[in-house]
């Protein structure tokens, strides 16, 4: 056994491998094959979204990672959907304006008419009345990123379900298990289930990544530059993993009123992942007992977070402090 | 190679060549493995609809094949999902009722205020207006009848593509190979796509079959035995096999909008299928030359016509004439 064991494949436990053999450690990642989250991840770097805005740490962290991706992406030598045009936030409804409002306010971004929406993206439907550019919200495609990671690690990487972690021999434990992470450890990880689909049409119907509020409803539709279109997601508090009817209906009415154009591209893919919820949404990062440490609980910004959270647990593997913000042990 | 040979093993060809069989007929099935009509049919029986009620040959004969289906059911010997709790036919909208009441009043069903309705299915949207109840409307599972018809079928049924009918060997030839009847023989079958959902729940939600217009669009919601309820169809005239966006999506809201509690449903399967139009989209059969026989162009009725179309084409073989209103023909 390696002197460090990962538990946990997904993009956390992957970038935090991938870290720690840059400092000539010697990892082995365990991963059980469940899906992860990242496999139905629309893969939005947003650092500054409403979900936290009331969390001035949870919001450094995630400026901190943002600012690692570019670095981070260029480091696994090849192209995994990085994209920098940037975020179009945008309004449907008054009230959705009002709604949205809130955030710009505090983002301190110009707003945009509706003319200069659609001058930036001329598929937008004329019921969009308002919105902004946020320049530093970035995409990656999360498929793309943990390919390059899984390339990367190689052999590192052994398909191994762990139950216990009594099981695990190694001096230092990471445990990455996402949703996984509440057996193995007793921490509060819940899983929060998010429906999201994919389109595919031809390459250039948008250019930004659309994040809307239509009719009171959440949307983000993420173009890729291979033609591909993420639409997502619902944000339920269950543990199944059914596509339903009412969720598939939900997030197309609300894609396609906002951008009428998607309603003829293939639909290829209906998808549920679960995001691994803490009691306040904010990761789980830092030492649990001597020998463990644990790296979960990114809930919606497990993408986002993968940079910064390999940073810190690497950091921690090389005797620095932990930030106690993040410390697994709060609750 | 046997006496006659059946180009097709869908549920045209399978059901002609079971039929044949019990004349004593040596019979042979080439089934090329495309994807047939039936597999996404949700079985709806409806000698009556809509479509057709301008074209009395058409309704005489798909009244004739109504009336064969409970013995061609029993024929089978196993379960096939015949039902006959009959259909409600459901209007919502000032507009879709005024659309509805032609056919109804053609049909002289005593029209159902909305609290009747509802005590036929409670499931059922406030927002229906009117309906009424066509007890000679039947259901059926085609997957199901398939499964049985190959089954009595056994080894007669050969996986085999056929490009040419010179290459096939026997004294009679019936091509009943949908679509792809138009390059076997030039007549004129066309393509027309129907995108159909299937949901699964609870069996109970829905006893009827209900074909409704909703905000004036056409849908059915067909409930099986067990749960699962088909829900169909767009009618377009195009042959490529994408599920679209704005296909799905349209089925889902007028389905959710006449039924609220399929939201809740997994949503199961989304699939294409091409009925086998013809310019009248009156179905083919008869003979074309001597010793080839056709049964094609079923349009959306194949499910109901397979019945008679089967009895009629065992007539041909056995030295009977043919119904001139069918003759292939005729273009």
């Amino acid at each position: 056994m390696s002197e460090i064991v990962v538990v946990g494949g997904g993009i956390i436990g992957l970038s935090i491998a991938w870290r720690l053999t840059e400092h000539g450690k010697d990892v082995t990642v365990l991963d059980g094959g469940d899906e992860g989250a990242w496999q139905v991840a629309a893969g939005m770097l947003a650092p500054g979204g409403e979900s936290v805005f009331e969390a001035p740490a949870l919001v450094r962290l995630m400026e901190r990672s943002a600012d690692l991706w570019p670095g981070f992406a260029a480091g696994l030598g090849v192209d995994v959907g990085y994209d920098d045009t940037g975020t179009l936030s945008l309004a449907m409804t008054a009230d959705d304006v009002a709604e949205a409002a809130r955030l710009w306010t505090k983002q301190q971004l110009p707003l945009l008419r509706p003319s200069e929406l659609r001058e930036l993206e001329p598929a937008l439907s004329p019921r969009v009345r308002i919105g902004v550019h946020s320049p530093r919200e970035r995409q990656v495609d999360p498929r793309r990123v943990v390919a390059a990671l899984r390339e990367r690690l190689g052999d590192r990487i052994v398909p191994k379900r762990v139950d216990a972690l009594s099981d695990v021999d190694a001096s230092t434990i990471v445990v990455a298990a996402g949703c996984g992470t509440a057996k193995l450890t007793g921490l509060p990880v819940r899983p929060v289930k998010g429906q999201v689909l994919r389109l595919r049409g031809e390459p250039g119907l948008l250019r930004h990544v659309l994040d809307a509020t239509v009719d009171g409803r959440s949307v983000y539709v993420v173009p890729r530059h291979d033609g591909e279109i993420v639409v997502g997601a619902t944000q339920e508090e269950r543990t199944d993993r059914q596509v339903t009817a009412g969720g598939v209906y939900e997030l197309l009415r609300a894609a396609i009123e906002l951008v009428p154009g998607l309603a003829e591209l293939e639909l290829t893919e209906t998808t549920v992942g679960h995001r691994p919820g803490t009691p306040d949404n904010a990761p789980l990062i830092g030492q649990l007992e001597p020998g463990v440490l644990v790296a979960a609980g990114h809930h919606r910004n497990g993408i986002l977070l993968a940079p910064v959270t390999a940073e810190l647990i690497a950091g921690l593997v090389l005797g620095e402090q932990g930030d106690p913000d993040f410390d697994p042990r709060r609750f």
